[in-house]
């Protein structure tokens, strides 16, 4: 697979927002660029025209999970990952970093690699840059992203180094293995401290990935110490690659950043607040199960141009929700994924426009996050418990 | 509402298969006709678009939990049942009938009506005659049915013949009531006692309906008795009237129901068995949880046309099924309904053919039902335990 990326706007300053496309085999994908995470091969409940007529046009599944059930080498022999769920477009895959060091019950970790449990059966599984590699060649990704080892973000600064330059030699290990299979990003890591993260970013970009991911981000740090770090890391990442914030997020952490300099993002908020029942409007979120939506005829977002929104009215995905309907979680996945692919679009007009830094400004003074504390909590939950298979 | 019948094939004996067209005011209807059952204004898991697209025309709601959830006067306030849930095709409501005597904690009942207890919160409620047909002209459905009294398959002569007058009373008031809102059927009840249910056909026939629905049958009374019955109410309709039997069925139930004169049938069997992973084939079912799919690149259904089948392989619905991905109860419940409405289409072509006879001699020769211990013990639920809401 090779992929290319091209700044068209914005791109003057070296945290500035900019637009861009990423080329692959699969088609284009226009910048800054929100990815559904698909975990197990399916945007949960959706349909790929479904997500696709969201505006998206790459997804992420993930490695781990498709490792364990149905195993790799299945979805090889079925034709692919593409063709095991019909998504015709690009795809992300992510390594399993994270969940190995979250998710599963992490039995013995060396430079060789880690023996973990899996979260579904208990069963003990090794794996390295190298299998990691492998697996997302069977998947058939387009883009792949190397083994890391991911520290919690109150990790002190000498764990989170030996873990940064551990991520530097399973990465060199992994462009080695990857040969002519999906393009391998390189995982910027090194906690919340800038002074790693700057090294780790210099380290990577001296060994010329095809684009760059920071990882270890929205893991329990402090929304300040995350703008700190793409502070640190940004400037040292080449102008004329794609960048991508893991596992990043809400409507705000996405317009926050986009104004540092990021291309792409992934996260599992709008599917599984979705699921919830929870709605990203253009002011923050709403609970469409909460009783004074009960007798609204208007759409749970009027602003919304969603299937969900154009359609239905918010009484309607009240009921859905009240009773535990399946197509209530299937049309409020819908919004909310739409919600932050057209925020992509609106941020990329805006820096086409030259207007960016008025965009955000307006963005962020009339959108209330959702209560930090909450955040906290979410976050917590991240770290510390066994997660469902969408993590 | 106004709706008109036709035969255009077949209907030459008093039993025969016949084919024909419903007209409604939204539509029409093409004979025999497997309506989808949304209980609560949703096909569970899909949009109308997806249910349009089995090639069902017609759909069934259920005007007893939607009085209960959202209340039918919240749904008359939000434009009524076809624009809370967007199908602008016709729709038919059960009168709740069915599931007051036995969802419902049924409290007390006399000619009046019933007074019975939520199966939601427990909160009482009178239901009466007339109060089915406003609550059904408050959703705004095209046919209506109206309150009867329901009694279990096992029932004895003389219960069954009280129900059977309290229903007939029941239909002279729901009749009265109509005014210009629905057209609405007559259930012809009477337990298994042939005589009763002649009784009973010819009383309702006097009081000359619009449609004639068979009702108090699939509910635990052997597969024999059944037929029996429709032998012995089929030949005292109206030949130029829609006869439809409730709460029927199986691929198999339908294809006796057809050669028995039945035009129209409903049943959450699809459905429900769908989110079960159990599929209807052209040769009986299958469970797609089974083993022996999860390598299987063909599709679930070899034979089938329906979105799933023909986009997706055995392996990949497999593995939705076995990790709880919602995406495959979308899918199987698709594929069922495709497969009831595209056993109907069959049918109505053969009919046209002159070949009915052919064609359900091969079809019931090569189908095997599901075990008969099975069908037995799943009957058996039906009438004695508290359901799902899409009872």
């Amino acid at each position: 697979m090779t992929i290319a990326f091209r700044t068209i706007a914005g791109n003057e300053g070296p945290t500035s927002a900019r637009a861009g496309v990423l080329s692959t085999d699969r088609g284009d994908v226009h910048t800054p660029a929100f990815m559904p995470v698909g975990t197990l091969a399916t945007v949960k409940s959706l349909l790929p025209e479904e997500v696709r007529a969201t505006g998206a046009g790459i997804l992420l599944v993930n490695a781990y999970h498709l490792f364990l059930r149905p195993g790799s080498d299945q979805v090889a022999a079925l034709g692919g990952v593409h063709r095991f769920m019909d998504w015709p477009g690009p795809i992300l895959s992510d390594s399993g970093g994270f969940q190995v060091f979250s998710l599963a019950n992490l039995r013995k970790l060396t430079d060789e690699g880690v023996v973990f449990r899996s979260h579904i059966d208990g069963s003990e599984h090794r794996y390295t840059p190298e299998l990691a590699v492998e697996v997302q060649c069977q998947l058939g990704v387009d883009i792949a992203m190397p083994l890391d080892h991911v520290v919690p973000g109150d990790t002190a600064s000498g764990p989170a180094r030996d873990a940064a330059e551990r991520t530097l030699r399973w990465f060199d290990r992994s462009q080695a293995a990857a040969a002519n299979g999906p393009a391998v990003f390189a995982i910027v890591q090194g906690g919340v401290d800038p002074e790693l993260r700057r090294w780790h970013a210099r380290e990577l970009v001296a060994r010329d990935a095809p684009g760059y991911a920071i990882g270890g981000l929205s893991v329990g740090e402090s929304k300040e110490d995350m703008h700190a770090m793409l502070d640190a890391v940004v400037p040292e990442l080449p102008r004329q690659k794609p960048r991508y914030l893991m596992g990043v997020g809400s409507p705000e952490d996405l317009v926050n950043g986009v104004a540092r300099g990021v291309d792409m993002f992934d996260c599992v908020l709008p599917t599984r607040l979705g699921r919830n029942g929870a709605l990203f409007t253009r002011t923050g979120r709403i609970n469409i199960a909460n009783a004074r939506f009960a007798l609204d005829p208007n759409p749970p977002d009027p602003e919304c141009d969603c299937l969900c929104c154009s359609r239905f009215s918010a009484a309607y995905l009240h009921h859905l929700f009240r009773n535990g309907e399946l197509l209530g979680y299937r049309l409020a996945t819908i919004h909310n994924v739409r919600t932050l692919v057209r925020l992509c679009e609106q941020m990329r007009i805006a820096i086409e426009a030259g207007a960016f830094d008025e965009f955000s400004r307006e963005f962020l003074a009339s959108y209330s996050p959702a209560d930090e504390g909450v955040r906290r909590q979410q976050q917590a939950q991240y770290r510390s418990r066994p997660r469902t298979t969408e993590s």
